[in-house]
């Protein structure tokens, strides 16, 4: 562990920077940079060789979890020590492990080039819950997904939405902020079919769509569906058959249901 | 609306009673009682007969939601007026809409006589997150399964769980509090095929697994899974292929995968 001085002033620029970041959107985004909390992200993002600016530990984190720090590979980064009172203040968790980093946003290739006609995507338009954006995530990790396309969605890098995807911020492919106006013809253009998720017994049953070629299925908001020009525009509208009542599906699991196909059509 | 007087004692009897058991399993229990909040839950109970004793409503719900109210078929039941104080004690919530009720828990035949041979049914093992309890309770709605075998999960008539369940509670056929042990040998009595969901490469594939016949899939704890000694005494142990690491698809997502694959076996 290093032996430097403890940081225990609030005003310490490193202690604004994460409240800042932690409370504002606007300041992700003005700076490209955001807080992972917790042992097991910072460990996965290190692994994973994200754009880490700085670890911050507190003390007594430091101390409980020496043994675990000191297994992580830190690549070259050092680690600054903090006061437990100012890993409370950072933290949004009610009860903090102590271990954070700033981070830049992930980098991510352009979209026109990396978009593969043979792909299998997801485009979530205007998803707002930041525990539905996480576990998504986790499960288009878990199936091995090509990528997912942020259109009008919370943001990804909240500490929440960063919570909830147990790490898969760092596995899984994303590109933040498209607009769908030009997402969808691009798609088109690189021949990847595109699916409409829908509520409508009148649409095709998701179980006989054909997804073997280059797919791109998109899932609309919580409360709203996809607005009727997007799912309009798309080649196909498809639905999951449900016996129950339309509210019975959250869109998590819609869309978890949805990602488990499209890796079945793949194989 | 009824012109009664408004409670506003917090040592009413019947205020007293709502607070005991949104606080307390053992007195949810002893009584055979549970709270419902909000006027949807609510009135979904009303709609599926549940068997409410009593609906309350906070003084500032009944004069907005007057219209919404009028239009719920009480069948019979009165609604006792209480103070917005009281609401806000009696309330699970931090902002609440000021509806409750009062029911007896939901009534379930023996389910030695119950359980059909060519049922398709869902038996959670020692599930601790109420928010995965209740969408899982959602999913197997969707999925028109005939049943929800619970054996040592948290309390599905805790306020989490019953609020995470958006009605499908009232919907869905549950068994509560059933035995592992006595349990597996009733299924295999009834020539139901059980199988156990593992993270394990060497299990069978449930996309090969036959749901065709009576089926029970066996879901285990969020963190540890199924004990040893259930998934052996099991007909079948199969799992869900995955791409990413062991942690991406968390317990209701797994839930849910295996309940809409169970569904399409059954057709």
């Amino acid at each position: 562990m290093p032996s430097e001085e403890i940081i225990s002033s609030k005003d310490n620029p490193n202690i604004k920077l994460c409240q800042r970041l932690i409370s504002s959107k606007k300041e992700r985004y003005a700076d490209g940079l955001f807080v992972l909390e917790g042992l097991r992200l910072v460990e996965d993002a290190i692994a994973h060789y994200a754009p880490i600016e700085q670890v911050l530990v507190t003390k007594s984190a430091a101390e409980k979890q020496n043994a675990l720090l000191a297994q992580v590979d830190l690549k070259g980064l050092s680690i600054r020590i903090i006061s437990n009172e100012l890993g409370a203040k950072i933290s949004a968790t009610e009860q903090t492990q102590g271990v954070f980093a700033v981070c830049r946003f992930l980098p991510c290739p352009a979209l026109e080039s990396a978009l593969k006609p043979d792909g299998h995507y997801l485009v979530l338009v205007n998803l707002q819950d930041p525990g539905n954006l996480g576990m998504i995530l986790r499960t288009a990790d878990a199936m091995g997904i090509d990528g997912v396309l942020l259109c009008g969605c919370c943001d990804i890098y909240s500490p929440k939405v960063v919570r909830a995807t147990m790490g898969s911020l760092f596995r899984v492919p994303f590109w933040n902020t498209c607009k769908i106006e030009t997402l969808l013809p691009l798609l088109h253009e690189k021949r990847i079919h595109t699916f409409a998720a829908v509520i409508d017994s009148a649409a095709q049953e998701i179980r006989s769509c054909d997804f073997s070629a280059g797919s791109a299925v998109l899932i609309g908001n919580e409360g709203n569906g996809l607005p009727d020009s997007v799912s309009a525009a798309c080649n196909t509208c498809m639905t999951i058959p449900m016996q129950g009542t339309v509210n019975s599906l959250n869109a998590a699991m819609a869309a978890g249901i949805i990602l488990w196909e499209l890796q079945g059509g793949k194989r």
